[in-house]
């Protein structure tokens, strides 16, 4: 697909050495929205973006009602935004551990924590804590990307143009 | 409020003689979740956020629908994220004339263009371009909050903070 190349090459430039940051948006079941920094993990060759979550986390309720997602990568080094939507798939158990195991030791040790979002708790201390398997409230969640949107600020005027599935995946500009 | 003052000075310190660029998310007429960067124009010191808009663009049809958004600032060198949640007025003609004349002449400029997210066409080149007025397509986004959610990554585990509306803006931690 004509915009993954170019994608990935983007985030790699302004995320040197470190996991690029998007911006997840989600839909409650109440039709509010709501986002969150997420940090994606893998970019397929078909597009494909997996990130790590909680089972026990809001975003995870939201998905199972509305599982459509639309995450931001805003480059502000290379003044570029990318829009990124498609429906994301839970992924649990086995099929999750290979995801597990690229995760650096201290963001393991943080999915055995209390329930996010739930009034504080202190975290127990586990004593020789196993990290080499995920608990079983660990998941990936794997984004298909329906809909990418590339806005360039590095032109004037801005530049955007975007690609779709139903399309074809082939580009066409917008009006920015 | 509490969280107004210390969310002020989170978002001077990363982003030095630059406006803060937040994602802003919103619910479309069929549900489906959208996002966008923004620039932060002001905060009131009641936490009133204020952003720009042409009401040509998607986000309006959103805001017209659900005037709920989710607004977050991910501060990458201070390793802390802000999520600012609330509804949204959109304020057009002489009110919305202040924060024009804020802009950069430049910024206005891209206000005269065709419509937004439209089929691509060119920009009318207008001779004399009269910048001291804004198009009638020009509005601002007053977001009023009613939730604001700090995470804190600088501290092990990480620290989770809630102020709300519905709480007097008292602070409580939940789990990160």
């Amino acid at each position: 697909m004509i915009w993954v190349e170019p994608f990935q090459q983007a985030l790699k430039t302004e995320y040197t050495g470190r996991g690029p940051v998007g911006v997840m948006a989600t839909v409650s079941e109440q039709s509010e929205p709501a986002a969150r920094s997420v940090i994606c993990r893998r970019i397929g060759q078909d597009g494909r973006l997996s990130f790590t979550a909680d089972l026990r986390s809001e975003k995870i309720d939201h998905l199972r009602h509305q599982p459509s997602v639309e995450v931001v990568f805003w480059l502000s080094a290379l003044r570029r935004q990318y829009r990124v939507s498609g429906d994301v798939r839970i992924i649990t158990g086995g099929a999750a551990v290979g995801e597990w195991s690229a995760l650096p030791p201290d963001t393991r040790r943080t999915f055995f924590g209390p329930p996010p979002g739930e009034a504080f708790s202190p975290a127990d201390l586990i004593p020789d804590l196993d990290l080499t398997q995920p608990p079983p409230t660990f998941c990936v969640l794997e984004m298909l990307p329906d809909r990418v949107e590339l806005l360039d600020l590095t032109t004037t005027p801005h530049t955007r143009q975007v690609w779709s599935r139903d399309s074809d995946w082939q580009p066409r500009r917008i009006n920015p």
